[in-house]
């Protein structure tokens, strides 16, 4: 294999297949392996992903980039473009899979499998001092990985830049700062506002109706079912295996339609993303998403800015009556689109609105953030969490369960995850304001069912091109801004106070 | 690691592991992959294949067989029976693995998938030449392979051994011959009597009602459902990930009940043996059945010595009338029963009866050996085909697609694999004989639905062991006998003596 680029790709597409293996086997996990399989599969999954990093983290993998660089430098930079982006994405992954020791690979995977279990039972029996220790060992070793990585400012940039490459802490701290400045007073105002009612939502939707119902949405939205396909687990999750096979699981409750409904549409729009990406980036490091925010960008987008939009349900409507005549055959268009955007603050992230949602994250980054730079004791979580949901929402959970138990994601480990939901939120916001320069009767095609122009919009945008930007550059060169607080605030503001009635003051 | 047997457990565990994951992901193929997945399905097939094969037959494996071979020569040998199996067992796939190139293992991976395409066109186009060209080259290689492998009498032992350890082709020759002998006649003598009715199976069987009737069977024959699932695929298969996740498929017509309803329990027999394997053999090389044959007549052996015996419809067809009404509440047992084992010679293999099933074998497994030792070109097999179905069944296609081309084996280079097909049907027969001595009254156990006696007997006497033993060794230190006709020639003039009263001489 003569040419520098090719070895390159024949060296990672046999890893990435590797990878897309134990995909495929964690998603059969969550979906229909039966519960004898799960010691075996724990073991399968723990050889392909050895195996997959051992092949990536290879000398051989290294000479291989060194190679294809020489070649990428040499040569005109615009007919090489992605072959570079192609260098420089899979370098960026290898030099800092290469800086975190096996050693400290396998002390973080046991940590956090025995973490997962102490979670579990901590939460079950509303008892922290179960999981405390585990966490500990947790933190020390997230700092430990940190210092290996390497960091600018403070260590949990190095765990944060695992989700979004190129963003910093101190970065998301300014943004969220200026977010919080604002959203606190809208959330304020709003409770002070008389309540929304979404008693239509809390009506009997059997099972069938909905899976019927919301796989027509996802069709009408552009997924592709020959590409994919839904099935049913215990936490609605998107995954894909090639861009050819990209899968989505929701969970139905057959007395509350938005658990299901809202979960397929923001699966839903993982999965647009996923099936958007340029064919030919599959098998390398390139055909996946920019980032976490930019992934759950795409999700907040369809789930929010469409399908809870008026324009959405002026389509919609008449179908769901159809589907759910029981349910809703007495109800208004206008009364359904005010319950399904019902804001309340309330105990668990999961649940909450889409205005909410963004303190629940806040506190868990400030929180996460402490322990991280040892500014927060693992033994006085609990009360900083529950002093937090007071200060942000005004609401205090009664147990630890309902508290800092709820999540499962410091269990696994996963340090810098959690912000990744809110930079999505407002990245969707900023790249809806530029869709609506570039689409002007955008609410006019939606309320048709037509999709097919937002949805070109953002293959061309943002899909097809995978992680060859990072996030921050591709929202630069499509929105000609840095990432910021503003477009979803207004947003917000303009959506919500309608919705409320509020003066121009919130 | 200092215990060169755990040194060598060690290094074969994630080759297992590797292994397990792609039959999960064959799975996930064949049940629920939507058509998009196909493209990088393969890619990710052939990647864990390769890694697995790749570390097998890497000298590590060889350094550390010797070294547990040591170990094992030096200690008691009772007390080290279990790790002196793993050490030969393992040797032996690691002797045969090495013999086979690297370029020649990568060059039938080629050629098969290439001939598959072809076959699927041969056979919708019914022109046999589509195919021709490949199957010579697939005769080609399989031939250098035998070489590579090497063998004592004649190529096709190199072959057939890939399923049937030490077993040769002369001993399956003298074996078929001497069953043949009593098989024609039986099979005349069955033409020449009045034909059984089967009316009552070609009646409407609406599919739900057949997967929970054929789920209650496979639970009350004792497949774990907690250790499985089933699933509808094109073709019924059963694979296994680990002793605690064996899975079966199954497909349904709704008017014709023996197609789910027996292949659920020749799949269940299958599953039955592989969820009753000795965990502690989980992997390692031992944890699989013994051979095809053997793995067969356990499938052959629930589905046609339980689930179309007399004693089991007694149990079952009250039930199987409370669960099809319209089609069987008029119906009684006895007609029921002889429906269940009409014998009719028929055109394809997996339509075929209990009886002429082995004609069909035998059939292919002359075809088979011929064209491997070059008496039978590949451009006079469909003539020779249809003489060869005229001779043993009365019956000639019509179509080459209805003959030659009916089935896959030979597209995927799988020559030797159809002998375990009657293989299994013997050891089923053999098996059960030495059953019967030691539990007299099976019959009426089985009539009261109780199939604890005989799937304890099993376990204790074949599934738990593995591939501890080689077929012929297992046959013999349970049945006290190598592998005969006779018992089965016996039970089949028993029962359908019986069923189509015919007098002694049949």
């Amino acid at each position: 294999m003569s040419d520098p680029i090719e070895a390159l790709r024949a060296h990672l597409a046999p890893i990435d297949d590797l990878e897309s293996a134990a995909a495929v086997l964690a998603w059969d996990q969550e979906t229909f392996m039966p519960d004898g399989g799960a010691e075996a599969r724990a073991h399968q999954l723990s050889t392909l992903q050895s195996t997959a990093h051992e092949r990536f983290v290879s000398d051989e993998t290294g000479t291989l980039l060194d190679r294809a660089a020489d070649a990428t430098a040499d040569a005109d930079p615009e007919s090489l473009r992605d072959d570079a982006s192609l260098v420089r994405v899979t370098r960026r992954d290898y030099e800092r899979a290469r800086r975190v020791p096996s050693s400290l690979v396998a002390e973080l995977s046991e940590a956090t499998s025995r973490a997962k279990q102490a979670w579990k039972k901590a939460r079950a029996e509303d008892d922290f001092t179960i999981f405390a220790p585990h966490l500990e060992t947790l933190v020390d070793l997230s700092v430990e990985k940190a210092e290996a990585i390497g960091y600018e400012a403070e260590p949990y940039d190095a765990l944060l830049q695992e989700f979004e490459p190129d963003l910093t802490t101190a970065e998301v701290a300014d943004t969220f700062t200026a977010l919080r400045e604002d959203l606190v007073p809208l959330v304020d105002a709003i409770a002070d506002s008389p309540q929304l009612e979404d008693d239509v939502l809390h009506r009997s939707y059997p099972q069938p109706a909905q899976r019927t119902f919301g796989e027509q949405i996802l069709a009408d939205l552009g997924y592709d079912f020959d590409r994919g396909r839904q099935d049913v687990s215990a936490h609605p999750f998107t995954t894909s295996f090639s861009v050819g096979d990209v899968r989505i699981t929701t969970r139905y409750e057959k007395d509350y339609l938005p658990s299901a409904l809202f979960s397929m549409i923001h699966e839903g729009g993982h999965a647009l993303y996923e099936q958007g990406i340029d064919p030919a980036l599959d098998r390398t490091p390139l055909g996946d998403g920019a980032s976490l925010g930019i992934h759950e960008s795409q999700a907040r987008l369809w789930e929010n800015h469409v399908g809870r939009s008026r324009p959405f349900w002026r389509h919609y409507f008449p179908k769901l009556q159809d589907a759910f005549p029981d349910a809703v055959g007495d109800a208004s268009l206008d009364a359904f689109y005010r319950a399904v955007n019902r804001v309340e603050p309330s105990l668990i992230r999961v649940e909450a609105d889409e205005v909410t949602y963004n303190l629940h994250v806040m506190l868990r980054f400030e929180l996460e953030r402490g322990l991280i730079d040892g500014t927060v004791a693992v033994d006085e979580l609990p009360a900083r969490w529950n002093e937090a949901m007071d200060d942000y929402l005004g609401v205090v959970p009664d147990t630890d369960a309902d508290g800092v138990l709820q999540d499962v994601h410091w269990s696994m480990g996963s340090f810098g995850y959690f912000p990744t939901y809110t930079l999505g939120t407002l990245t969707a916001a900023q790249l809806m304001d530029t869709v609506r320069e570039e689409i002007p009767d955008l609410d006019a095609r939606l309320a048709e069912g037509d999709f097919d122009p937002l949805l070109d919009w953002l293959r061309t945008h943002v899909h097809q091109h995978g992680r060859k930007h990072t996030a921050p550059q591709l929202l630069e060169r499509v929105t000609g801004r840095a990432l910021s607080a503003t477009p979803w605030l207004q947003y917000a503001r303009d959506k919500f106070g309608a919705l409320y009635d509020l003066d121009e003051r919130a």
